[in-house]
């Protein structure tokens, strides 16, 4: 295994090709003397980005800071890393926008909730990444959604991310006009992900579309909000509609995802558990430790998916 | 002040009117048997909230948790409260999505960045109200933003949020249809916020229009995210645009706090802080003890307000 890290983990990327590298698609950057990526407390001058972080090869996000600790734990057991998993340190722990841990070639950072908060964090780690001159580095999104029509504690492979109108754009607003970018994935990504769920016993998994909405409640036709002006039928003819569309689950980030991953060429996954089916409920009353094991999913299949790019199983 | 105190947090309120409990907007929570605010870890079931709630009378709310628990060790402090501040212990502590403390009559709570995870904190936070009988509550945002001509430090006092277009509206999709909010916020808790600025020294204070933008780097035109399509012209236009407009600093979650709560009847208000004049840049680079600084500005105004209300100053 050592051998495997080693190759990932060196800083010599003279073997790779140009066309790999992670892109920033801002003219202005080159001409800055300095970079603060604010929310993440780092900079191009009071950081040494290369070297902390040249090495990577898979960002994982999501959007629970906990969770992401949580996460860089178990895939610093998973791939035998030397060292406690207690000295895994938040590397952005001057601020609590979001929390950042490295164990080995991979990134996982949290993101908290919806669409803004998570944008603000693709754009400092994409500038981080480019910072850092990163090549040939997968991004996945592990994250918890409602389902629709799917039992609670199913993996859902994101085929297309799309909108409240089930249309895979997104609509970014730049100096007050409208613009509308697409949120494709990798298909490849999503492929071998599907395939890795096979191989793992006892994680039912599912390909399909990802509803991204910017509220919970209303926007996501919850019936239990502090507004509701819509019956249960209207309710159920929405989720009803949205299944036709192919919505499979529904989450608050993954449009923004896809889409600015897509404009960089960064190749990109969404792997969402769903915490319950819509069809049967609104609120989330599944026992705490089962909600936790649910959320263990997306890692499980992730870490299966980065283990074999390592080498580490066949 | 005791006997002051003693009356906002008594549990008998009989002399109040009707009009002034907190209102949700939805029909169906009525007959739920038991609702659990999730992103809270708090419940109806679970939780006494009338006993642990019923007296708060203020209610504020930022971004950042480790803020808004300062800002909790704050308020303690200025309203001569019993006991150690260390103990002030948050609510929210099984999970990690949102911190809430309580202190006397006041609620401090972060909602971390941007509509969508502002929204679903409101949503829970005015089912917690009303679940817990509150009456005559104020709420204020007090945040952080980016300053369009003015001195980085001034407090902006928010006449109107308005949204990317310059419009004091919020469009709110609900089953696929997009409706639109008024933003109206309260003028008189805007004037009497204005007048106890007056009483502070050093506390450089202005009134004016927050725009929320869904985007921290091209939707407020900042020329160093990842993603920038436009020049520095066009970006000083759109600023430019912005302040004929009578905007003067720029967020990411006033219009739905103002919409949610004018909605509910609540008396609400946004008292954000510039950290930059993002007519002379984008990137923020002022020292952290500065920062510090600027960020517990609102609060001093806030407290102020709570203190002149509570009757402990004139």
């Amino acid at each position: 295994m050592a051998p495997i890290l080693l190759n990932t983990m060196g800083t010599d990327h003279s073997d790779y090709i140009e066309e790999e590298v992670v892109h920033v698609k801002n003219p202005h950057l080159d001409s800055m003397e300095e970079d603060i990526l604010y929310h993440f407390d780092l900079g191009t001058k009071t950081h040494n980005l290369p070297e902390m972080f040249g090495d990577i090869k898979f960002v994982c996000v999501g959007g629970s800071a906990n969770r992401m600790r949580s996460f860089a734990q178990f895939i610093h057991q998973e791939l035998g890393l030397p060292g406690d998993v207690a000295d895994i340190m938040d590397i952005c722990a001057g601020t609590d926008r979001y929390s950042m841990y490295k164990v080995g070639p991979v990134l996982s950072i949290s993101h908290g909730m919806g669409v803004p908060s998570i944008s603000i964090m693709l754009h400092e780690m994409i500038k981080l990444l480019h910072h850092a001159r990163c090549r040939d580095v997968n991004l996945f999104r592990i994250g918890t959604s409602g389902g629709v029509g799917l039992a609670p504690g199913t993996v859902v492979i994101t085929d297309k991310a799309v909108d409240s109108f089930f249309q895979p754009q997104f609509e970014q607003v730049v100096l007050g006009k409208v613009i509308i970018r697409s949120t494709e994935l990798d298909k490849g990504l999503a492929e071998e992900l599907l395939q890795c769920s096979t191989e793992i016993p006892n994680l039912p998994t599912a390909i399909g579309n990802t509803m991204c909405t910017h509220d919970f409640y209303e926007g996501q036709g919850r019936l239990d909000g502090a507004l509701c002006s819509f019956s249960t039928e209207e309710k159920l003819e929405y989720l009803h509609k949205a299944y036709e569309a192919g919505v499979r689950n529904i989450e608050m980030e993954s449009t923004v995802f896809a889409a600015m991953c897509h404009v960089c060429g960064l190749k990109a996954a969404v792997v969402c558990v769903t915490l319950l089916n819509r069809f049967e409920g609104d609120q989330i009353n599944t026992p705490h430790e089962v909600l936790l094991e649910y959320q263990q999913r997306p890692q499980w299949l992730v870490s299966h998916f980065i283990k074999k790019r390592l080498g580490l199983i066949q």
